[in-house]
């Protein structure tokens, strides 16, 4: 019987997401499994959701990994904080930003959308107008549009939202660990991101953070949660409290393999990692324009961690990833929605953030489109 | 700075799961990731689910795993096949048929429940009995309740809701790869189970398959599923069909950890890999009984994975439990509900189902209740 992990190669994951992961990562992985109610595991889980809250810069005592991917940290935020007629707006610039619509819209909300082109910044006037006109319970934006490369304002959005009285949610699946988040300056309500992007660990879990604002409104709501799973009323007792309460089993593993993850972020240094990502991603930029390439965002509303790159005409985008993986074993994203065949999607998140990988793909891309 | 994960000691898990993992699955989570996308990783999916169709003995081309642990499998299977008043039958005699009732409430079904005492088993004449009354559209009952240790008659009770007319859903979680499970004869439409029990990964994913009829009420919906994460609509075009379409990230090194775990069930052989289970759980019930301990089942029917036993009066549970950990480096579990503080339970699950692990139990219990 052929076992095709045998045949895994190691790639360079220059993709949207995932990205490298370090070696201490993978060996962190590999640890012996303990009991998921295990004194010494529930130890593991205080110190990550403390590593957690000094990333995400927050006092929440809401702080955790819900036990799946991103996405479902999505669906956490607003299975939790929504409920069927709730006044909900999202803003929308890319491909997260009409999930959470769906999302949103699936569980009954009011859903509003205001809409920006798709490679351009949410604009915070016009949010604010949006706001004058209708009162909202929830308002909700992305932090980095991993679809097309730009940052949104979410300090500035925040100011508003809070005058309005909203609770806000922001999506930080692809900044986290990457650029600086504040959920506490940026009076954020609920934060969500992923293990994958920049964090440089295997997917699988969604780091969270619940303000003390968002636990009221979850302890008061009129229904229960309509999703047991995600339902943050019986998870806060798991991961925190005096007493910790079965609730699911939680994914160990990949819990170990966080908690690396963020003990390798805070050894380096939370502003020599910001600035690695910053000066990889200035050297692509640079490397990529003297490819003749150019970007699709402009230069003060780009994210250093996704590089989103207008292909040029008469080029077949897909054979270029294809030949980029097979014959160079890197790996780089397509992309999406009216994107798709129109960009290419750089990822240069945590352990891929480095330059000679940024030279690597230079030097293949320069053989291949030349 | 202390790096808590060199403190893990390897513990010898003998609770209601997660049980202990190879080296060979701890070697498949450290496999290089590739992207989720990544033709080489649609193979490895591809045949994950090939041997998940033949571990579960199904034809069902919807058989994959979901991107979260067995908890996110009954919430997929529920959330997918029940609408807002449809008419929902829980067979509960312990706490994972108790869980189905509150999760398909939640979703705002019509829920009745036939309830049987805690350490019984389901009766399938009073299954009858109660669908002659009144017209269901989901049956649902656990296969092996993890909270007692009791084997519930699935494949009668198969018969009798497929006579009936109604969806069929199965919790296998803790039976799925230490007891025979057979979707197509057992004429069951969803069944899902859990990494961390008999197949011995870490948990993290929860392995499900659909039938034909499943699928069918998945796609004629009138509303759609309200949980985007878990849709299967959307995540069957990731699994399958020619051309895979993005849904989320999937959890790929916990992927490889289930392939490699499907490939030793295979490799051992599944007619071996139940006699060890069978073996085991008899050893461990004569040495139980030597002791003077009694167990909570009756022989007929217990779970060879799962031994609850009737804790000794004057003996404090907890007590036990946590000179077997510290001193002896052995998870048991403690009762859940109404059998909190009155029974253990006693894992024999996958790796852990080893005769020489039995013995260490057995020597060590026999030393700290002498």
């Amino acid at each position: 019987m052929k076992n095709l992990l045998d045949g895994i190669e190691e790639v360079l994951l220059m993709g949207p997401g995932p990205s490298c992961v370090p070696d201490e990562v993978y060996k962190a992985l590999a640890k012996p499994t303990l009991g998921h109610m295990d004194y010494y595991f529930i130890e593991i889980m205080d110190e990550t959701k403390s590593m957690l809250q000094d990333l995400m810069q927050t006092k929440n005592p809401l702080t955790l990994a819900i036990s799946a991917t991103g996405s479902a940290g999505m669906e956490a935020a607003f299975v939790n904080l929504v409920e069927p007629g709730d006044p909900v707006l999202i803003c929308i610039n890319g491909v997260f930003g009409t999930r959470m619509a769906d999302i949103a819209t699936r569980l009954g909300a009011d859903v509003d959308t205001i809409e920006f082109k798709w490679g351009t910044p949410v604009i915070p006037g016009n949010v604010k107008e949006k706001l004058s006109k209708k009162k909202y319970s929830v308002v909700a934006v992305v932090h980095a549009e991993t679809s097309t490369g730009v940052k949104n304002p979410v300090r500035e959005i925040g100011d508003i939202v809070k005058e309005h009285g909203a609770l806000y949610i922001v999506d930080a699946v692809t900044s986290l660990g990457g650029i600086p988040v504040e959920v506490d300056n940026w009076k954020i309500d609920v934060l969500y991101s992923g293990t994958q992007k920049c964090l440089s660990c295997p997917p699988g879990l969604s780091p969270i953070t619940f303000s003390g604002k968002a636990i009221k409104k979850i302890q008061n709501r009129k229904n229960k949660v309509p999703n047991w799973y995600l339902d943050m009323n019986m998870i806060m007792q798991y991961w925190g409290g005096k007493k910790r309460v079965y609730h699911h089993t939680a994914p160990i593993n990949m819990l170990y393999g966080l908690y690396q993850s963020l003990f390798l972020f805070f050894q380096e240094g939370r502003d020599t990692v910001y600035k690695r990502h910053q000066e990889t991603h200035e050297m692509l930029v640079e490397g990529l324009e003297k490819l003749g390439l150019k970007m699709l965002v402009e230069p003060s509303h780009r994210l250093p961690m996704l590089n989103s790159v207008i292909v040029p005409e008469k080029i077949d985008e897909a054979e270029v990833r294809s030949t980029l993986r097979k014959k160079y074993k890197i790996e780089i994203g397509a992309g999406l929605g009216p994107l798709a065949g129109k960009i290419w999607r750089i990822g240069l998140m945590g352990h891929t953030a480095r330059k000679n990988n940024v030279k690597r793909l230079l030097d293949a891309l320069s053989e291949i489109i030349k």
